[in-house]
């Protein structure tokens, strides 16, 4: 059950429905976010929701059976919508766009990529300082010293920025220069990172696990929201099967159905989702056709010099054939 | 490599080849079909290609490095296409619709979707007379008497017929009332099954296996076209993973990979693909936008009363407006 | 519902059954095997079993609310055996050990091969003759012919043959010279092929489909038995999964799982379940140890010159090593 | 290339060969471990390996091709022996045996289980303090309080401890009350707590991921050993699957794969490998068969209250039972 309280609550009136949500048997945990003030009660005992629902300070009260609460669709109906600032916005019914490197290299790098970026209007661009890599002895990044050049540049030409975070100590060195976090896939389920980007006030993007199913994705989702963050978006980035004529499985299912179980905007990375350049546009344009909120994907000025993932990377040429290709067809959704 | 031989070829030069060929130590597979006269001609001896390409009544010689070669798009660029006649065509660069119910039920059940199909000038209908079931005490469906009612109304509607064949003795008995014999993915990998379609002069459909690659998917098509028979596509209809909200996880990458490794129609089945009626209109859209030569789904009057597969038929009214969505959207192919 | 009747039943007691059993809204099918006369009665309405229990020609009752009935362990406790002549059995408390070449490939193939199974008192010997190969182009067996010289080799030295059969029709021409027709992994859901192994009075291993689960292979095996063949056993043989370190992945969990869920012999196939030659020997001691009733293995006198999965192959000596532990282990289980 | 370093080496023979290594055009790393001093060295020109071997203050040099280094069983034969001090060792040729509850509960709890493993000469307890759990709402565990009971509890009884570390901050914390630092599932690629958990002088434990192949995992290991740390082992947990007959598929092959690949002793989690308790016992014998140098499972003494995971825990008389039957097979390995 989740309890959506008036905002102006009085205290005693918030005290009268804790104690009387603890009468029922029932876990209270109490979530203040940026846009309100929830309790997310758990328990089986039966009882009559409409004596809740009468208590003064009740905005409302939902009855949520699932595992997750807070980001199910069962209390807020229709997509939330994601305001990065500046007139950037991310789940009203257009189609968002977030492009750039898997890796931050150079400044010249990025200055050739945000050009790119600017001459075909998109407004938010990726890029890696931290990188995950299976191998202790691959490049793992430019660090927090590329993190600053790059918010830099993009700052210089009204780009918003999203870069993925991996481990709690890196929140706030990286907070001053960051407009969304991504957890990365790897990452799906660290709860504790999960816990303390609950504490930001900041978007965060999350990525599915390698494995991961949709319910533990929305499970982990809850841990941000839980924790006070409601400026969260989901990420399906392709799945693990036993089909290896493509990196990973990209899970054209999970589009709709996360649509279906959630009111969190759902984001699609085509470039991880297949793994081969040359098919990664009908990916993206598919991800959309199937509700997608946006897309997410890797773009170089010569993939083949990129230093990581350059085999899924579009060049200049190719990303903007699809941002054409993906702006004529929003309009059909 | 395969051999592509001259229409009217001289016996003489025929004998020519196939020993020059021995002489390089290949074995040598003679594949008549509707369309032509293929050596396909296996071996690991290095050779000068020119010396095969200059022999009389040589067409044209190609180099095809995969395990699959008469359906790899290495000798033949471009899409297949497959006339069934009455100007009914799959792979000719338009979206070719086939829909029905999962099981043959009644004539009025056969005679209402019929209507429902003409009235949407969709010119193929599916519908199973023999199911694959996983009980032995589940419905086995109608049978020959089924498919010949079947299509009885379907010929007085100017409807093709496309259902599913499985084993080989049902070859004959079904061949007058068939005009696409469906390999389901149960039998993907039931090549004695293969062999014999590859002898008849009807199109098939096969399905990819439940776990199935895509090298075996194209290594069972390889089946039929090596005996004989080039009237072939493949189709996607979801593989088994992990995740186990949606019945099967519908492989968007497999459409693009297949359009690319072969020139054989790729077909989507959004119905087995996710499983869920609610959302097998975006996937259809999405494996369109993706490539797709064709969507093969289930509809039903009344999909909540269908002997089989209700919860992932639309009905007609969903139907109609897949169609008109499908209809706006190939023009943005 | 399962009604095991009396084996001596008047014809009208037995009406009188499936009258009083039609009366309750139950679907019934007939099923007459080797061992006995069943009744299998599914439906859904609630009714007093001793009713049933009660009525002349009744042996016995049982409620079985899984999808599979007669092969499941809820009527008949404990394993059943298999005995094929000749003091040859399956399912007794021992280790049954099936051993020979993946392919049979010339009559000194198997006299050799024979020889040491004979040495190491080895009684059943595989080896196929129909090969199910992925591609059209790859050996597929001796056939027909090749069978009969392997049948007289063992018959001379008191030696039972197992082999694949891979459709109905090879069934007839096998009959007389299998002990035991071998269901492929590409065939477990075959329904037809195994509709027709149930009139047959042969035992019959069913192996596990690439990706078949538990539920998918005890239901196969239900085709068999429901039609009149109880002489039937499962073989865990891997399955596909995301990892490609090994050929499949040996799912040790589905023995224990199996002999609970099923009263059937349950055969490991180590060498297909890893697929790497020296680790043959320890998946097949795991798998005794896990429960099993038996195990198949490839043997050859030259794996590396094997026609056929050669690299998954134990060599003479490897093999003799391995029966040595093998029995040493049977004591501890 | 692994260069081992003599134990005295003179700065400027290191110096040299550091030089003499990058004239090659290699990438260096230096690592210092409890055991020794390695240059791992990352390049892809051709040398000859002697010249390197010949320098002053190497001890030995080795080519290892795969992605892992230091793990690899290519400079390292056979199994490395991780000992815990009072003659508890892992990797020794004996079964390490480590038993204990999911969560640990209370002091009661403990002090029951511990009488427990005494009395069964088990000398390593397993029991979590910090719990990843899917859902924010559910128990996470007693904390750093509980893991200082635990400690006091085990040491008194002359016991090891073995539990979770899920972060980076926890480490430091956990440490004086920790013989094994276990890195769970989830976290099995989060790199920045390998890379700390290679800069302490504990043991640790790494649970293959969810969906982790052998190659991840070995090189989730090297971040630990090329950070410094060689006292390491790793899990084989069950991996995700398409089955959901059990809660993970046990990767039995994983044993024999591991064993031959890397000189790491390699531990079998049989609990979460099947995930029912009826059948964790033949789990943990098979993957001793198969290789495993221990076993890690769940007990308790009332497994049907415990807080997690009781479904897939041992009571004490089903854990003394298996107890004795891995002492009696121990001898056959």
């Amino acid at each position: 059950m989740i309890i959506q309280l008036e905002e102006k609550i009085k205290s005693t009136d918030k005290e009268n429905i804790l104690s009387s949500v603890n009468a029922i048997g029932y876990k209270i945990t109490d979530v203040k976010t940026q846009a309100g003030n929830y309790l997310v009660c758990i328990g089986k005992n039966e009882f009559d929701i409409r004596l809740v629902g009468s208590l003064h300070g009740v905005k409302d009260v939902h009855r949520v059976s699932e595992a997750y609460k807070l980001v199910s669709s069962k209390w807020k109906v229709g997509s939330s919508t994601i305001d990065l600032g500046d007139d950037v916005k991310i789940g009203d019914g257009k189609c968002a766009v977030m492009a750039g490197p898997c890796s931050i290299e150079s400044e010249e790098q990025v200055e050739k990529i945000v050009a790119h970026l600017v001459q075909n209007n998109i407004k938010i661009m990726r890029g890696g300082v931290f990188k995950p890599r299976s191998s202790p002895y691959a490049f793992r990044g430019m660090g927090i010293e590329g993190l600053k050049m790059f918010h830099r540049i993009c700052r210089q030409n009204g780009i918003k920025i999203i870069t993925e975070v991996m481990q709690v100590s890196q929140i706030a060195e990286m907070h001053e220069y960051v407009d969304v976090f991504q957890v990365g896939a790897r990452n799906s389920q660290n709860f504790n990172l999960l816990d303390e980007l609950g504490k930001v006030d900041k978007a965060i993007l999350i990525k599915r696990g390698m494995s991961g199913t949709i319910d533990e994705l929305l499970q982990s989702a809850e841990y941000i929201f839980s924790n006070g963050n409601e400026k969260l978006m989901l990420c399906e980035r392709g799945i693990r099967t036993y089909e290896n004529a493509y990196r990973n499985t990209f899970d054209i299912n999970a589009i709709p159905i996360l649509k279906e179980k959630t009111h969190l905007p759902v984001i699609a990375d085509p470039s991880h989702g297949i793994g081969i350049r040359e098919h990664v546009p009908v990916i993206a344009l598919a991800a959309m056709m199937a509700g997608a909120d946006g897309v997410i994907y890797e773009v170089h000025e010569k993939p083949e010099e990129a230093v990581s993932d350059g085999q899924q990377t579009l060049n200049f040429y190719e990303s903007e054939h699809l941002i054409r290709r993906l702006n004529a067809n929003i309009q059909l959704k």
